[in-house]
């Protein structure tokens, strides 16, 4: 039967996966989505996704790659997918793509978004959603801190252990603090991201806002000198937004 | 001690809870914040609602009024219910309020939402606050349909049995269809309403944008002709958004 290589776009809510990639054990996103295309097809079938998210991370536009048997139209693949799928895992979106590409190394770009409420009431709606931080945060310094995180650095100071990078210098086109309400997002957009880097970001900040750390400290950090460790902020904060592919690639 | 009377402003998700009043079994909102109360105060506490709000009902402005032993401030008190209260329920505002008010019959006026997801993908995040409509619905044939429910009307074609109201003629003070890209929102406000009314009305609202039923039957059926009946729309798609009083109950 012939193949065709498809490029899936998904949306998920993290809080009951483990997070993007498949393990021995427990409720991962990956196998949730290789068991559903098993399950249409006959037959094994493995996904590749653009970036491993980790356990409670949301996403409104991962992608994942994948070579199928050509046996279906693309929306009804769709269909069949969303009639498998688990509630909190959809496919918004279904296209082929050259054989060549893969979800992870043809991305060129990642958009991530990461949400504080900032007001004393806790949220209940969208409680699995943002981080709640009751204190007042100084918008301004925070903003002065995120200034300095676009460009290329190296992020060393912002992984954590457990990065299999094998170098740490990435390049940031958008860090911007957006404030709406109460709310407040970051939006972070570059063409890769160490292990844990934008939650330690947006832990500094959460800090600097809050008075605790000062914002030069940020652009400190970017140069290697030694300072202070913020938090890690909580993972239930961030959603992958969009994975960017060159024109050539799709 | 003195006592005071309170009016506490209530948020909640209602997918987890049979619904507002408390049940012989199982988990309400009543019950949940009457424990509470009681926990805090040590001491047998009743809370009065508002509304009956349905099992999978949803509240950002539902108000409970109190008895309470005037044994802390009111901000303290806001923040003992939040440390008690379970993530699904949080108190965003508390007042206090003359001796007579009662959170049912002082109430002058009440503002609901229904919200539907009218395009093909089925929702992650919010799938437990719309409800999903993959067909195209016609807005024109709805607005036409909805038109007809503001004003004072017999409401009894809109009422589910079990209804204990003794008249079922309301007033609709708004009745409004707005559609924001994929979402749709029933905005309705009223002196009060029947029990299923407006789960009813957007049931109608439905299947006229489906094409299945004339828009005119909403006016028929105000009018007391026999009609078909549409399914009620599901209640996770309904939100108290806030409940009205006079100034001078306040």
């Amino acid at each position: 039967m012939p193949h065709q290589t498809v490029a899936l776009t998904l949306a998920y809510e993290g809080t009951s996966f483990l997070g993007w990639q498949r393990q021995k054990e427990g409720r991962t996103v990956q196998a949730t989505l290789e068991k559903a295309l098993s399950q249409i097809f006959q037959r094994k079938i493995q996904a590749a996704g653009s970036a491993r998210t980790d356990s409670g991370v949301h996403a409104e536009g991962q992608v994942a790659s994948c070579r199928l048997p050509a046996a279906l139209s693309l929306p009804a693949l769709k269909k069949a997918l969303n009639a498998t799928l688990p509630e909190d895992l959809v496919v918004r979106s279904v296209r082929k793509v050259p054989k060549g590409f893969h979800a992870r190394f043809s991305a060129r770009a990642k958009s991530y978004r990461y949400t504080l409420l900032n007001q004393k009431t806790r949220p209940v709606f969208d409680r699995e959603r943002v981080v709640h931080v009751p204190v007042p945060l100084n918008l301004k310094a925070m903003r002065t801190a995120a200034r300095c995180f676009t460009g290329r650095h190296d992020f060393k100071a912002f992984q954590s252990s457990g990065s299999r990078a094998s170098s740490s210098t990435r390049k940031l086109t958008r860090f911007s603090v957006i404030s709406q309400g109460a709310r407040i997002r970051i939006e972070a957009q570059g063409n890769g991201f160490l292990y844990h880097m934008v939650r330690r970001m947006v832990g500094l900040l959460i800090e600097v806002g809050k008075g605790r750390i000062s914002p030069s400290t940020a652009a400190d950090l970017l140069r290697g000198k030694p300072g202070p460790i913020a938090p890690t902020a909580p993972a239930k904060g961030l959603c992958l937004v969009r994975v960017h592919y060159p024109k050539e690639a799709l």
